[in-house]
């Protein structure tokens, strides 16, 4: 035998969003003045007393193996969240806490997916879906929203996308990276042809607590008792709780999914950190202030960012009603020239950007629009104003 | 479409040495005498250092994402253990930090496997790798090792286990469940084999720190360029700094497999734990005497250990060089009766020790060996003389 190495492996795309912001970064180690838009974690410190719990449980000794499948009192402690927060009924035997959100869907595929089944993912996505389910067999079938539809998928183009294979629906809401939510009537849709296709849901709500104004996050899953029993429920604490390094994930699901994860993940990792999970169990039962300031702050920001963005010409975007970031759309630019070289993508005006204005945003050809890039807001509001004063000045010169 | 899950999921076993640490863990809550012999985690504390860094970690704000693979600093610092304790030169490229060496081995099976190649497992073995190379594609095919060679690996024996189809070998020493350690010889022959033949070596050395009186812990990969090439050396902070909980482990390899596992991690998990990493950059370069004090209790506890089980008529065992268990022969008892019940295996032996004696021990069906249990000594010197003095009793009652 010679050594080869694994074809699903090789054959995954590592992550373009890195590419940028590994380019920020070293232009910033340089010296120079970026301003990046590029992160996809809150700016704030995790709230103080989570972190308080966590070093009480380092002097306690806390420090070792807990079950596979996470602390019983952390599985405790979200199952009262998804009562309270999502109007849904998960028992502890439901939950399994994970290495994060991303380590709760690579459990998701690998318990469900065989070889070849397919996996409806509306575009913009975010790459991890589609590289993730190709780890484990899956055919990521790629549909493509509008934008007069606000990115969101219809049925119509989910009845487009389905086949014989087809084994779930990835669904993200509200959504990176348009920060989108689905309102109540949208899922309802959405449910009804899970439920008549028998295709499970993955519903991925891991920015539930970021919703603006009103805004309400509905979980599919508490839409009725068929939608609930094809639904497996996706979030964390990284987002909400400002916790992304700390890695606490969860999925709730049917019973039997929960057994097979369990297995998966009693193979595959063991426990989530000890001491992570019990500063999580402090997150989700402790005092509540601080996701409320974080998403004041991030309102205002939105708010500020969405005015800024209207007033350059040449730019467009749908104001998101969650999440912490803006979606902008640049066709009116594609075919002009910078400098002589043609923009002929997002990638190519985000790459000038970065390059002569030191301004870091995304570029959204990794989720599936080449014409739009992805703005993230999870920076202080001097910050946006700089970056934004310098993002005028380039559009300017580009017409 | 329907909803089946993935058949290869539905194949895996979950872990067996669960199952009895459970049943001792609930009659232990219904206020039961237990002594449980069955832990594979030290039962020391972290060392206080490493805790300290953590928290400064917390209170610095330490706690967002970093590289999915791990921050920097701390692939330097076990670049230089890999260098100092290992005579391995690894790169900082060539290392990957993975949520626990659980982890670390899940992603080499993802790497190197393709549907139908073959691992070969040198029983007994930890039954995660059969398990999680099945999760991959991979086919397990175990090779049963004797007695009378310390149940470590022949050539013969590798040879006769050998096909077209072989892709790797795990080799794990010190050994779990044998704490058996193989020699420089041994590891040659070995090698040779596996350069000749080229197939991967996954060597698993979580319990490298814990080699006792003299005996040297050598890495496979040390030998030669050639079989440095070939190898993925597994390791982690759990065993030797009693970091269990704090779920960090790591691959030195060559470059173009640690390129692969970035990309799967990325993907599949991301970065682990970012304090845990900062703790483990102290446990790695701080002061080391605490591990050197868990090793002096280990090997206290080993030989009076042996002593006590060499008194007992009926049971056997070879004295161990490393990490802290002791495989027990049984196959004396096989036939006998306790209490009208026949006992066909080490699982009944366990199962009536634990019922009526109060002891909790792991049978090694699912390590390959069913005539054997494993007794861990993480246990205090009070809870091993206890414990020994009832098995001594039990036996008794048996002959």
């Amino acid at each position: 035998m010679s050594l080869e190495l694994s074809e699903k492996a090789l054959h995954i795309k590592p992550s373009s969003t890195m590419a940028i912001t590994e380019q920020a970064k070293l232009m910033k180690a340089e010296g120079k003045d970026i301003i990046s838009f590029s992160a996809g974690e809150p700016d704030f410190r995790t709230p103080a007393n989570i972190g308080e719990a966590a070093k009480k449980a380092i002097d306690e000794g806390r420090t070792k193996y807990t079950a596979a499948s996470g602390l019983k009192e952390l599985k405790e402690a979200v199952a009262l969240k998804f009562l309270n927060f999502n109007h849904l009924v998960y028992s502890p035997e439901q939950i399994i806490i994970s290495n994060g959100g991303k380590h709760s869907l690579s459990n998701v595929f690998t318990a469900i997916l065989n070889e070849g089944d397919e996996v409806i993912l509306p575009a913009p996505y975010w790459v991890t879906y589609s590289e993730s389910a190709k780890l484990q067999g899956g055919v990521p079938i790629v549909v493509k929203t509008k934008k007069e539809n606000a990115y969101k998928l219809t049925v119509e183009e989910l009845e487009s996308a389905y086949t014989e294979k087809t084994k779930a629906l990835v669904l993200n809401s509200p959504n990176n990276p348009t920060g989108m939510v689905y309102t109540k009537e949208e899922l309802e849709k959405i449910a009804e042809f899970a439920v008549s296709h028998d295709i499970y849901v993955i519903a991925d709500e891991v920015y539930e607590y970021l919703c603006y104004e009103g805004t309400e996050h509905i979980s599919i899953a508490s839409l009725n008792n068929e939608i609930y029993k094809r639904t497996i429920t996706v979030s964390g604490l990284s987002k909400g709780y400002s916790m992304t390094g700390w890695r606490i994930g969860y999925t709730g699901s049917s019973k039997e999914i929960a057994k097979l994860m369990n297995s998966i993940q009693s193979q595959q990792t063991s426990n989530p950190n000890t001491i992570a999970q019990i500063a999580a169990i402090e997150a989700l039962t402790g005092d509540q202030t601080e996701v409320d300031v974080m998403r004041t702050a991030y309102n205002e920001r939105r708010k500020y960012l969405c005015k800024r963005i209207d007033e350059i010409n040449g730019l467009s975007c749908i104001e998101p009603q969650g999440a912490f970031y803006v979606f902008v759309d640049i066709t009116e630019f594609l075919g002009k020239e910078y400098k002589g070289q043609k923009i002929n993508a997002a990638a190519d005006f985000a790459r000038f950007l970065l390059e002569d204005y030191y301004v870091a945003v995304i570029p959204c050809e990794d989720f599936g629009f080449d014409d739009h890039f992805r703005i993230s807001y999870s920076v202080s509001m001097e910050e946006i104003r700089e970056g934004l004063d310098r993002i005028k000045k380039y559009c300017e010169s580009l017409s």
